[in-house]
């Protein structure tokens, strides 16, 4: 539970032992004014006001990537953001011969600047509206639950169709608290994003899976990309003619980077935390999702480690998906981990019996919320029983770029023939069929057939073993599976069946997709592609996942929000929403934290752990300009990024602050809103606080803006780029 | 250098910073007064005068067992020292149906007691006397360099042999500061030893070669012998009417343990270090003979582990000297980094320059000490000339059982053969008999034609490959090499050979070797066995190069106290002599330690870790018994041994002592000189201090006495062991 005791014993606590834990919670920005007494209590000087001014000094300032979270750091569009959010950009401009993931990149000038590819954006929030009336008035009592989520939906649609009237917007309406609230969110979307400079792996992934999560950490991760508008100031589509972006606010970075109790904010979009599940979800969480999610990642990172040592090209097209493979197996193993030591579920159970009897010690609060979470227990059991086949159901084109892209392209053409754009699907709207082809562009950086083939493979021999009530008939049919089938016959058969889908299709071919990307439904169907022909053969069943998951969507949409309204009655109101990738603001203290017996994980590492670290190959490997400014600075060369406490040049830092993925690349901000550095990670301790915050070992990683500094203006001649931040 | 600063800058550093850096000195108990300044600015309101009694207390309960250290913990002879100690009692009483190594073992009677086997022995020291003026004096100026040799040899043995007179007594004398001053140690021999109790190899080893000379560290590593002599209290060898030995002093085992920034003493038999060798000796030690060394370990490691694998029986054989191996093997690693990192080696031969600097600046020094370090190089230089075939010849029999025994028998026939005891070799003499008899018998227990012709096997063909220069003759004739010969047919020549050598020998029968053990040097020269006559026929050049040796001793016995003079001198007086396994005293404080970047080491472990550690197989394998008594604690029984600050029971601590091997087993002492733990081990950043001591990072481990004691009563059901000790 990521509740907040009541205020008072909050205050109380805060005045007995400010510092002793961490502090739960992802803030929405309308929130802080609410925490002042807490943060005065932690040291903060400032007004915590001026966090709910989104489009003020500093929020004005952070910007999300999608999946990211950046920070203007320029009066010349200059975004700072964290290197591991930057690799898709480095991938589109890398070739054999200029290695930008290995190597890096620098841009001299603005000519140099790289666009990033098709699809990348930079999303200003400019509002937060509060919609909750207005999405959830005068339901029909006895509408059936998929016609309450269609319903919801179409509000939903509605409403954002009205926001983005105009161009240049993106508009967002999003529920908090499992739908108890909905906010528009409106951005502002810039289109013209491009590659200033990335640090060499070497520094910008130093340390690479091995040090993933983990603590000590020496990781310089960030890099910077630029925003462009046309010259009239607005957003626009990349063209030589595009100027700058001129942000409203941005960021100082501070030569001073972070030290030890100092206080520290992090703004940004964290994607998802699930801490208002209930029992019986987390449950399903531990016993099923993350050990199942957690052996289909151990065999495909097996296999596509094998197909990468085959080859230089596919391993350079699998390097993205290896990467994000073993960051979810490291995050998912810890998860489990956490979940799973000093009785998390059982406490997690604890915490639900204490909301049960609380709920039934009060005649009215049994009225208002009492079979609430029956109800979601009885959901739960009901969606166990189907969860292998629809888990494949869903999953399956994740194996398969080809299946991926001829599901979206089929899907696409039918939504498209719908009249109404209000009737379309979200997602297929006519707001997505840019980022629908761009994505359909971009997808030519990696997609291949080798790589294809060997994962649809993979997935075609788990659903192979589906039990008998669990089968997905189109795919049975087309490869001649059946249930209790020998392993080897099984595999002959995928064989046998995939031998002829490879050689009936164009999937990989860009022009292909991008054509059928125009064609009405009836043409798709009717392209001989055998791609195409699965895609049409299993649209049927996609659709009735998709219907049952509205229908479920519609009874969660009655149900959570009388749960949700009980947990915050029961913790006297003040509660943050879970994390739904809208903007958000946490806090905390630089800080070490208990490691292993007999470990004390220091708050700060140094330019000393690289000596220590580095072995020259793999993923300790700095560069050679690196270690001979480290060589220099050991020789006495001045530097204005020493820590004088540390007799060094800090790299990276601990807080208590309250982060998930999404976070990545969010600035961390002093209490005078100055960026002191960039989160990064968490430490692996903390990745199971998603689901059941855990105040005491709970820390974040950030790299340190003295370390920044140090390493553009000592190793990689980016002090030009120093000079315009500090202009 | 392990030179300590001049009393009075000594002084004025403790008096501002007394717990800032380590104290380097394994000290001989007699200096221990002149540190008494020292002592009280780290908080010992104890006399240090006590230390300097060895028939007092606590240093007449301080016992040497060969190689490791030990004490008296109750008035009945119960002693204490390291379970790693005691590998040799475990594996002389083990069988394959009774595995004390894994097991361990508790005797819950005295008649339960185990004999540990022929040779083993527990010496308590009786006397200290310098003897300097009786073996230096009037030495024949011209006398040649082996005959210097063979006289201070001569001299020494008389005086051990007037020493010895009377029996039951073992009597050193002890070459200090490179022969600079010598003393006699006069040592109680008892000689039967039994085992009382060790804990299973999941305690008493736990973490095996995975936490050798790591922290944090989670070791149990104590075990128990009793001292038995005649009825009349003089020792005696093992019989049934023995009884156990009263001690004049017993240490006292404290519930309290050690705590953060307690003072603690080490009493105990340091085996040796060599922080007074000159820059040239080191820089041989780092450039060949570790690198050497360590290249060979683990050469042995894979062979001995890969004949481990096939056979059990095999496996218990090699156990102990697998032990040895990969110890050693990590004990050099940590040297060679130790001396590799920061500049080491340079400031070693900083501290040369300077001390020739010193020498130079003043006309009576140079007249005193000029030459000494010139002298010095140019032998070192001489030595590296021949070290491959030197190294190789004198290992050759650590390499073959069978050859070593064989090497013993006939040199010991030979010396026996000489009418006059003390014109026999020092280790051959009447005294030595004994000894040489019961590692004979003892050998039984590992003795192997497996595995000797396997690491035989492997020397010679390292052998094989000695440059033309620096062949062993006589294996050559023998074995059929020849330098440059090709791998392959140097395999073939030596795996024939072999088949000959071990088809023609008797050397694994016990009662053969025996035999010879009483033969005449004909009738063993005569002997129709192969390794006898291998024996025999290196013979020459093995007597050739002990001789050369002597003249290298002579040579050093002339020069190295000029050296030392010059280093004492230099450092104010005061200076710890290098270890040789005779009685010390260090001091320190209970200290955490900076580990590598971002990692803080902290001074204690406590249970948790074994929690978290345990896997359940292999080094980390907690016994049921064990994980039961911490859920038992966890659960809320009460125990005296928990530490309220901890809120756990202690496991293992750090402390700055200046400690090295032989010091294993030591009691660790608080300032009332209750024993609060065991010394067991260093930290692998430490073990270079052997060679050049390093004040910041250097640290011993200790097991702390709650966790002996804990384990004793909630574990092993060992309490009337406790009981016996609390009398």
């Amino acid at each position: 539970m990521r509740v907040l005791r009541t205020a008072s014993a909050l205050l109380l606590s805060a005045a007995l032992a400010p510092l002793a834990v961490a502090d739960e919670g992802m803030w929405m920005p309308q929130q802080m004014p609410q925490l002042a007494l807490r943060l005065k209590a932690l040291g903060f000087e400032g007004d915590p006001a001026q966090f709910a001014d989104l489009t003020g000094f500093p929020m004005g300032a952070i910007v999300s990537l999608g999946g990211c979270t950046a920070s203007f750091v320029s009066d010349e569009g200059l975004i700072v953001t964290n290197h591991h959010c930057v690799t898709g950009a480095l991938q589109y401009n890398a070739t054999p011969e200029r290695n930008l993931l290995k190597d890096g990149y620098l841009a001299k000038t603005r000519a140099d600047e790289l666009p990033v590819g098709p699809g990348s954006r930079v999303w200003v929030t400019t509002g937060v509206t509060d919609v909750t009336a207005e999405i959830r008035a005068k339901l029909p009592p006895k509408i059936v639950d998929a016609a309450l989520d269609r319903l919801l939906e179409r509000r939903i649609k509605t409403r954002v169709a009205a926001c983005e009237a105009g161009g240049g917007k993106r508009c967002v309406v999003a529920p908090f608290f499992g739908g108890k609230s909905y906010y528009e969110i409106a951005q502002m979307e810039i289109a013209d994003v491009r590659l200033v400079y990335a640090p060499a792996e070497g520094i910008g992934n130093f340390g690479g899976e091995t040090d993933n999560w983990r603590w000590p950490r020496h990781t310089g991760d960030w890099s910077f990309y630029r925003a462009y508008v046309g010259p009239d100031g607005k957003p626009a589509t990349h063209a030589a003619a595009n100027v700058p972006y001129k942000p409203k606010f941005r960021l100082k970075v501070s030569p001073k980077g972070a030290s030890p109790g100092e206080v520290v904010f992090v703004a940004g979009y964290p994607g998802r935390t699930q801490r208002h599940m209930t029992f019986e979800e987390v449950r399903e969480v531990v016993n099923w999702q993350l050990p199942r999610s957690i052996k289909l990642a151990k065999e495909q990172i097996a296999l596509l480690e094998e197909l990468a040592k085959q080859d230089k090209a596919l391993a350079i097209k699998a390097a993205g998906r290896l990467r994000g493979l073993n960051n979810g197996l490291t995050n998912q193993s810890g998860v489990l981990e956490g979940l799973s030591r000093g009785g998390a579920l059982a406490q997690k159970e604890k915490l639900q019996q204490e909301l049960v009897a609380w709920i039934a010690a009060d005649p009215a609060r049994s009225t208002k919320y009492g079979g609430a979470l029956d109800t979601l227990a009885k959901m739960q059991a009901e969606a166990e029983k189907t969860r292998d086949r629809n888990a494949w159901l869903g999953g399956l084109a994740m194996s398969s770029t080809y299946l991926s892209a001829a599901n979206t392209l089929y899907r696409l053409s039918l939504e498209r023939g719908k009249k109404q754009d209000l009737d379309r699907d979200e997602g297929y709207q006519q707001r997505d069929w840019t980022r629908l082809k761009e994505a359909q562009e971009r997808m030519q950086r990696t997609i291949d057939p080798r790589l294809d083939r060997a994962t649809f493979r993979w997935a075609l021999q788990h659903i192979a073993e589906l039990p008998a009530d669990q089968r997905i008939a189109p795919i049975d049919t087309a490869a001649g599976l059946k249930p209790g089938m020998a392993k080897a016959d099984a595999e002959k058969a995928i064989d046998g069946w995939l031998d002829k889908m490879y050689a009936g299709t164009k999937m990989a071919d860009k022009d292909f997709r991008l054509a059928l990307f125009e064609k009405p439904a009836k043409d798709v169907a009717a392209t001989a592609d055998t791609f195409v022909a699965l895609a049409v053969s299993m649209h049927p069943m996609l659709e009735a996942q998709r219907e049952a998951g509205r229908a479920r969507s519609g009874a969660y949409a009655r149900v959570r929000p009388v749960y949700m309204e009980a947990l915050i009655e029961k913790a006297g109101g003040l509660v943050a929403p879970d994390a739904n990738s809208t903007l958000r603001v946490t806090y905390g203290v630089v800080k070490g934290v208990d490691g292993k017996d007999g470990l004390w994980l220091k708050p700060q590492t140094t330019l000393k752990g690289i000596e220590q670290k580095h072995t020259g190959e793999g993923e300790f490997d700095a560069p050679d300009t690196h270690l001979k400014a480290i060589q220099a600075l050991r020789a006495g060369k001045a530097t204005p990024y020493l820590d004088p406490k540390l007799g060094d040049v800090p790299i990276d830092f601990l807080s208590t602050v309250d982060t998930t993925g999404g976070n990545s690349g969010s600035p961390t901000l002093n209490a005078k809103g100055e960026l002191v550095g960039l989160l990064f990670d968490g430490t692996y301790d903390s990745v199971a606080s998603n689901y059941l915050y855990e105040p005491v070992g709970t820390r974040s990683i950030h790299v340190d803006s003295r370390y920044l500094l140090w390493t553009m203006t000592e190793v990689d001649g980016a002090g030009h780029l120093v000079e315009e931040m500090n202009r």
